[in-house]
């Protein structure tokens, strides 16, 4: 059975691997890695890329931390022992054109000397603009991925998604959503080698899908006011992670490394009173897709 | 004894007066009003000017609210009774010149039919580089309204400005930061209608200080990197508004009016993976200036 090392062994590795193939696509930009250490215990290599071809402002983080469990964790995951491990991967990237969707993916691993372990994660896709093919693409995709490993996956983990990248006080979706999943343990199902495959599986799908998307897109012109958009919908996405996103929100409760928890926000967001898009506007129909329950797998 | 009503009326009566006082010294935006009713009762009038002179967004909302109080904020306020009321003014200007301050001020009046009521309120300045000669400027004026009604006033709400308008994940505070006072009642000191006095001073120091701060920075030439250096710090107020105001969050987790809600953020903000400034620029000196008590009465 996988042991704590060779799961962060792998997401180290899962880190280097997308960069390079995030770099190889972008054609440009590099990405500069920072280590750093938390004082508790561990730390961990947050890689950041700005000003690339396609890419804005991406970040890839890597880390693996350890230590003393705090007490109001402790009740907050309603969880005993003493000490805790936490490794995880987690990726956002904001691309310069309005055309090539934001997306975010994360697999992390939590144990806790008690005997205690879980694995979660998720990938999901916020275009500034929906087109219908690019989220059937994706969704079938992480299906795919899904039923490798068990066909309850894919219904269960969008739904968790659905609920998840939810902006409550929008009342709107952050984007067209993908899979969420957290707290995976043993079962009679399956084993923990089984579950830390279907972690992979899902870590390993995020570069050749959106180096696709960067490719496909990357050259589509846009306009001033696509780019307005744009910065508009990343507001969105900046009210989503302070307000709601609970990676982001431990981190900020907990002194976490700050810049490496807030590299998920983009180089620039915007907020406009009251913007209500052109009826028939592909803005507007973009507003009408970011909604809970869509059926992506057969949205075309 | 003053009355809801009256309350409710002379906010409103602020709002007007200091719309008039905001648009003659910007000398060309002006505010356009939204009105807005309440589901459960009650409804505000909200003032956005966008593209001014020298206001890039302001935001000057009034509302009067009343309907049954959830049980949630029953419990999160401590109180009983069946039904509340509660009006205020809200204002957040952020000024296109990096060398003109945001503001914010904000007084409200909140009452339950068990009898129970109080006022609140504060102003605070974010500077986007911090002058200690405007700061002091600003808190001497504070003071003198403070102690017109209460010598005690100024050194405790001024205190808690500093602990409240506090960005505890970046260990700096929002700006130089000002007064806040909470839960103010009769007692044997002060009656209502000498409560309600003070908070009307502190109203109506608004305009007439900030309109200074205009007329005397408008046309201060700025570069590029000052104009980068407010967006950033613009995101600073983002995340303060989002994580840690309190009005905020009460609004964004009680269905209230949104778009008024969110007034406050800018226009446009900006983030930088591990931003630091250069040593000895005007930028480091800003940051060195945010931090909790500081004698700004007497900094310059």
């Amino acid at each position: 059975m996988p042991q704590k090392q060779e799961v962060a062994d792998w997401f180290r590795t899962l880190q280097k691997e997308t960069c390079t193939a995030l770099e190889n696509e972008d054609g440009k930009g590099k990405f500069q890695e920072d280590s750093w250490e938390r004082p508790g215990g561990g730390g961990g290599h947050t890689r950041v890329l700005t000003a690339g071809h396609v890419i804005e402002k991406g970040g890839v983080n890597f880390s693996a931390v350890h230590g003393e469990l705090p007490d109001n964790i402790k009740n907050a995951l309603g969880v005993s022992g003493k000490n805790f491990y936490a490794t995880g991967i987690s990726i956002v990237i904001h691309p310069h054109n309005p055309h090539v969707p934001i997306i975010h993916m994360n697999t992390r691993y939590f144990e806790i000397d008690d005997g205690t372990y879980w694995f979660g994660g998720g990938i999901d896709l916020t275009p500034h603009y929906v087109v219908p093919e690019q989220a059937a693409h994706f969704h079938n995709n992480i299906k795919e991925v899904c039923d490798r490993h068990d066909t309850s996956y894919y219904p269960k983990h969008k739904k968790t998604a659905d609920d998840y990248f939810f902006i409550k006080h929008r009342n709107e979706t952050r984007g067209v959503g993908g899979i969420f999943f957290d707290r995976m343990t043993e079962s009679k199902e399956k084993n923990k080698r089984e579950i830390f495959n279907y972690v992979k599986d899902v870590g390993k799908l995020f570069a050749p899908v959106y180096t696709q998307y960067m490719a496909h897109n990357k050259n589509k012109p846009y306009s001033e006011p696509e780019k307005k958009w744009q910065l508009l919908r990343r507001g969105r996405y900046v009210e989503f992670n302070l307000v709601y996103d609970k990676g982001t929100k431990f981190g900020l409760h907990t002194s976490g490394r700050i810049e490496s928890i807030l590299m998920s926000l983009p180089k620039m967001a915007a907020w406009e009173y009251d913007f209500t898009p052109e009826p028939g506007s592909a803005e507007e129909k973009t507003v009408q897709y970011l909604r809970k329950d869509v059926d992506w797998l057969n949205c075309t």
